[in-house]
C-alpha cells in the first residue's frame, strides 16, 4: 500500500508520528472486537519533507509531493485461495470480475478495507494543515441496531475511550454486548458515525459543482461499506416546515438553530458542521450462506479469515481523514478566492 | 443562463426537442402549486450539432463541445430589491458573502434555482448518448410529511401523471392537500425523492475515488436544497445485521434481494440502482421571520416574490439529468476499462 | 463563439472596455493586409459581474463564472460549399473527418482561427488579474522571410504602431512590402512571434509537470498554425557550451546573461522570459492546389474566400492572451505554496 | 523515486523486463562519456499486476493503478554539502527556493534527472498498451555542434547501437570526439533530438485545448535541460510560403510531402509524426564559475560530483516514454470519440 499526496504547500512543520498515530488507530488487533491480524501498519516517507528535524521531532514540508508507503508483513493470502471461484455476497468479488474481466483474488486489494491505510496517512497530514482550532469529532452514534439516545448528554471527545467508538458510556456498553452476541452467532453489524466539525469559517464550499456538502459526500461515500449521508437534519428534516427547519441568523455566522449541519447553499455558515454517515453491516459473515461461482452454479460457501463484526469503531479515523482532506482543500482553495486573502 | 457540455462522442443522433420537453418539465408556472412566473426556457445551442436535420427533425453530434444558452425574460429583479440588505434564513445570502465578500443580489444567480436549468439540459443530452433500455425513474416518495405506504403497488412511471410527482394516485392527492395547507399558511414542505434505474450492466463505477455511489452522491448533493442521500437499505439497513442484509447471488448480476441498491463496492453490480435523496423544506416562506441584516443588526424580515411551497415536482428531471450525466461518463469510461471493449 | 472563465477571484474591478479593444486588435478588415471581413466581433458577459459600474465604467468580479459570447453577423458560410467534399491541403478538413467521423463544413468551426476571439477575451480578463507592472510584449520578429536584424535597437512596444506587428519601422516596411507581393501572387507567409514578458517574480512553475515552460508551451502551441517554440537561446543554444550558455547570477533574481529566457528548472527566476513562436504559413492560398476529395480521388481545387497573406499580425493579442492565462493560473497557485503566501 | 500511472486497462499481457530494460538504457555509468555513478535503477512494480506469470513472464494488468518504486543506492549526497548555500548558475537552486522558501540541497531532488526514471517506467509500460505497429524513433540529431548532414541517409533505429545516440556512423564518431574534447575542459555540450513516430492514425488529438502537438509540447519541454520543440518543418518553414509548404494530400492519410509533422489542426493526418527537441548544454560544468550565494555575496564556485558531458543520449529513453504516453491518452480517447468506435 502507498501513495502521494499532492498540493501540500511548503514550510509547515509537521509531526509524523502523529501520522504513525492515526494508524495505529485505525489498526485492527486491538482487543477482541477487531480482527486478530497483527497488521505492521509502519508508515515510510519516501518524498516531500526536509531530511532535518527540530527539537520535537518535527520535519518541515518542502512543497513537493508527499510519497509514502505502508507495508505490511501479515499478509495470509492462503485465507482467499479457498473461495477465489465463488462471489462472496455483497462483496465487490463478482462487480470487479464484471467491471475488468480479471480479478486478483488475494486480500490487500482495492475493494479491501486494507486500502484506507492511504486515507489515514493523506488525512493525518491534511489535519496538521488546517487550523489549530478547527477540530473534526467523529463517533459512533449507532451500531447493531443501538443508538445513543435522542436526549443524552456526552462528549463527542469521549469515542476514543471506548473500544465501540461511542462516546456514551451505557450505550457503548450496551453496543459492545450486542457486537458480542452477534460475532458469537458468526454475524455482523452495521450502524451510524456521527460527526461535529468545529472552527469552519463562514465561506467554505463552491456554490454551484463543488458545493461543500457535495464534496463531503463524495468523500465519504467512497469508503467501504457507506451506503447514506445526511447533513444536518436530513431525513428527519424533510418531513418538517420551512417555518421549522429555517435557521434563524442571531448573529454574522451564528444562527439560533442548526438544522443545515453548518451548510447552506453548499458553502459554510460559521456555525459547526454536522452530518451523519450509514455503515452496512460487514459482508463478511462465518455463516454459510447461498451464492454462485464463476460459472454460474449454485453453491454453499464458507467465508473463512478474520473479520470484525462491524466497520465502524475501525471507521472513525477513516472518516476524521477524509473530513481532513476535503476541508483543507476547501482551505487551501479560499486562499485565492478573494483579491485580499 | 448557458452552459458547456464537453466529451460527448461524435455521430449521434438527437432529438433536440427532447431536450426541451425536459425543460417544459422543469418549468414553474405550470399549475397552482408551483410559483406563477412564466419562465421562457428556450434552450438555443450553439455549437456541438451538424445543421442538417433528418426526417424527424434529428441533428448529429459533431463531437466537439456542445456549447447552449437559455434566456429568461421574465426576470423581476425588484422582487428582491426590499431585502437585498437582510440575510434571507437558510438561503445562501450570507454564505455566499461571506465567500466573496460581494454578491450580486438579483434573482437568477448561482444559488438560484434557476442554475438547474444547465443541469437539465446536459442531462437530456446525456440521457440521448446512453443506451436506450436505460431507464432513470424518479419519483416523489414522500412529501410534506406524507409517504407512499411500505406495501403499495405503483409504477414510478407515473410519476408525471400528477402533479406532485407522486406515483402512487392517492398519497398524490394527499399531498396535494397538504401542500395546498401549507401555501395558505405561507409555509413550506420537503420531501424525499426515490429513484430507479434499470439497465445499468454490472461493471460500471471506480473502485476507490470514483465509486459509482460516491459520484452519485456528489453529483445529487449539490442540487439545491439536497440534504441526504441513501443508497439501497441506506439507514434503515445500517440497523440490521449481515446475515440478512448480504444480497445472495442467484445468477450473474442477479441477486435475491437488493439491499445494496444495484452497488457493490462502488460498482454497478446488474441490478436496478436504487437512492432516496432528503430535500429540506424550501427557506423562502411567505411568514415573517427573525434575522439580521448587513451591519449585523436583528431585523425582522418578509420575503415577497412568487416561490413554491415544495421543490421536489420540478426537482424530478433535475435528478433524471444528474443520474444522467454521472451514468453517461461512466458508460463512455468502460469502453477503455478492458483491451476488447 | 462563447465561453466560460473558472477560478477568478472575487472583489476585481475590471474595465471591460479593454476586453473589447483586446478583440478590436485581433479583428480582420483592418488594413490591406487583413481579410476584408466586417466581423463584429462584440463581446457580452452574461454572468461574473456585479451590475454596478464605477465611475470610470469598470464593474466588479463575483467570484463566480464569467460566461460571455461573441456573436457574429458576417459568416458568409456559403464561401465553403464549393470545397465542402475537398480537403484543403494543409488544413484540418482531412484530420478531423478521420477524427470524428462527420465535419461540419462551414466556416467559424473548431479549426477556424475565430475559436481565438474567445482566447482573447479570457486573457484579457486574465491580464487585469496580474500585476500591475507585469507586461506582455509580443512582436513580430520575422515575416515572409525577412526578420529584425539581430543588431537593431528596437521598443517591442512599437509593435503596435505598424500594421505588420514588427516594432522595427525599417524590417516592418520590408515586410508589409513582401506581404503585398505574396498577396498578389496569392500565396502567404509565415514567421516568428518573439515575446518579452517583465515583471514575472522568481518562483512561478511547477518542479516537474507543470514547468512553467511546458505550461506556455501547451498553451502557445495551441495557436493555430504554431509549429515551434523555444525559450531563451533555445535552437541556437544547443550548439553552443556549457561555460557560454550558464547564466551567473550576481544579485538573487538576477543573471548577467539571460540564455534560459527567464526560467530555470521549470521556474521563473526573476529575469524577463522571452520565448519565441514559429507559425507556418497560412495554408489558405488563393493559387490553385491538388488534393483528394472525401471519394479519394485526386481533383484541382481552388479555394476562394477572404484569407490574410499571414497570421502574425493578428496573432500578437491571441499570444498575449495566452501567456496572460498562463501566468494568471500560476500567480494565484503561488499563493498556496507557502504557509505564510 | 516511485510514481504511480493510472489509467491502463485491464487485461494486458505486460512484458515487465522490457520496463527495466528501457530503465537500463537510462542508466548513467555505461561508458566514458556518461558519469560513473553505479545507479541500481531496479523497479519495483506495488500494485496493477494480476502474480501469475505466462510462459513468457508476462503479467497481466489488473486495470488498477500501478505503483511502482526505484530504489537507488548509490546516492553520495555527501557531493552536494560543499555548495549548499551557493546558487549553481543555470540550475533550480534559486528558483526552488524563490518558489518554496526551503530546499532539500540533496540531490535525488525533483530537479535531478533522477526524477526522470518514473517518466521512463510509465512510458515503458504505455508503449506496451499502444499498437504494435507503432515506433517511436527517436536519435541524436546534433550534439556538441556538430549535426547529421541534412543529405545523409541513415536509419533511425541505429540510434541505440553508438553510444552517443546519433544513428550516423560518421557523425556519431565526430560527436563522441568532440564530447571528449569538452569533457576534457570541463565543459558541456547540449544537441537536438530528432524523433520520427510510424503508424498513428489519422484522428489523434483534440482541435482546441487539447491539439496533439500542444501536449506533446507539453510533455517534451518538461524534460529537464527542453529549452525548445518545433514540429515538421519548424521554424525554417516559418521562413517558407504556403504554396511550398502546404502538404498536398495524395491518397487518404498519405501526402507528397510532410511538412505538417504529421499533424495538422493539432490532430494526427496519417503521415509520421516528426519533431525536434532542443536540449541546452548541461549546467554543471567542472570548471569554476561566478555566482552568488544565499546571502546575495558573490561567490566562485566549483561544482564536485560526477556529471555527464551532455544529457542527449540518456535522454532518448525519456522522450520515447513521453512521447508514448501521450500518443496512449489519444489512443484510449479515441476509443471514445465516436459512437461505433
Amino acid at each position: 500500500m502507498g501513495g502521494v499526496l499532492d498540493g501540500m504547500p511548503a514550510g509547515i512543520w509537521m509531526d509524523l508520528q502523529q501520522v504513525q498515530q492515526a494508524l495505529d488507530r485505525r489498526r485492527p488487533g486491538q482487543n477482541t472486537l477487531t480482527t486478530e491480524r497483527k497488521e505492521q501498519d509502519v508508515v515510510r516517507f519516501l518524498s516531500g519533507f526536509h531530511p532535518e528535524e527540530d527539537e520535537s521531532g518535527r520535519r518541515q514540508t518542502l512543497g513537493t509531493s508527499i510519497g509514502f508507503i505502508i507495508e505490511n508483513e501479515d499478509q495470509r493470502s492462503t485465507d482467499y485461495q479457498a473461495i477465489q471461484d465463488q462471489y462472496r455476497p455483497s462483496h465487490a468479488d463478482y462487480t470487479y470480475e464484471a467491471k475488468y474481466g480479471i480479478r486478483d483474488h488475494r486480500g490487500g486489494g482495492r475493494s479491501s478495507a486494507r486500502e484506507t491505510v492511504c486515507r489515514v496517512v493523506a488525512g493525518a497530514l491534511a489535519t496538521q494543515l488546517l487550523p489549530a482550532d478547527l477540530r473534526i469529532l467523529p463517533f459512533v452514534e449507532r451500531m447493531a441496531g443501538i443508538g445513543i439516545p435522542a436526549d443524552a448528554s456526552f462528549d463527542p471527545q469521549a469515542a476514543t475511550a471506548h473500544i465501540t467508538g461511542c462516546p456514551h458510556p451505557e450505550t457503548a456498553e450496551n453496543m459492545r454486548d450486542q457486537l458480542e452476541a452477534l460475532k458469537a452467532l458468526g454475524d455482523s453489524a452495521g450502524g451510524v458515525i456521527a460527526c461535529q466539525v468545529h472552527g469552519v469559517p463562514a465561506g467554505w464550499g463552491e456554490p454551484v459543482f463543488d458545493k461543500l456538502s457535495a464534496r463531503l459526500a463524495y468523500a465519504l461515500m467512497g469508503i467501504n461499506a457507506a451506503k447514506g449521508i445526511e447533513f444536518g437534519s436530513g431525513f428527519a428534516g424533510a418531513d418538517s416546515r420551512g417555518s421549522i427547519q429555517n435557521d434563524a441568523f442571531i448573529a454574522p455566522g451564528q444562527t439560533a438553530t442548526n438544522h443545515s449541519g453548518g451548510i447552506q447553499g453548499g458553502i459554510s455558515n460559521g456555525m459547526p458542521l454536522f452530518f451523519r454517515l450509514a455503515f452496512k453491516p460487514i459482508a463478511s459473515i462465518k455463516q454459510s450462506q447461498q451464492t454462485i461461482n464463476r460459472q454460474g452454479e449454485a453453491v454453499e460457501m464458507q467465508i473463512e479469515g478474520r473479520h470484525d463484526p462491524a466497520v465502524l469503531p475501525r471507521a472513525l479515523p477513516i472518516v476524521e481523514a477524509m473530513v481532513a482532506l476535503v476541508l483543507a482543500d476547501f482551505y487551501l482553495a479560499q486562499r485565492i478566492q478573494r483579491t485580499n486573502s
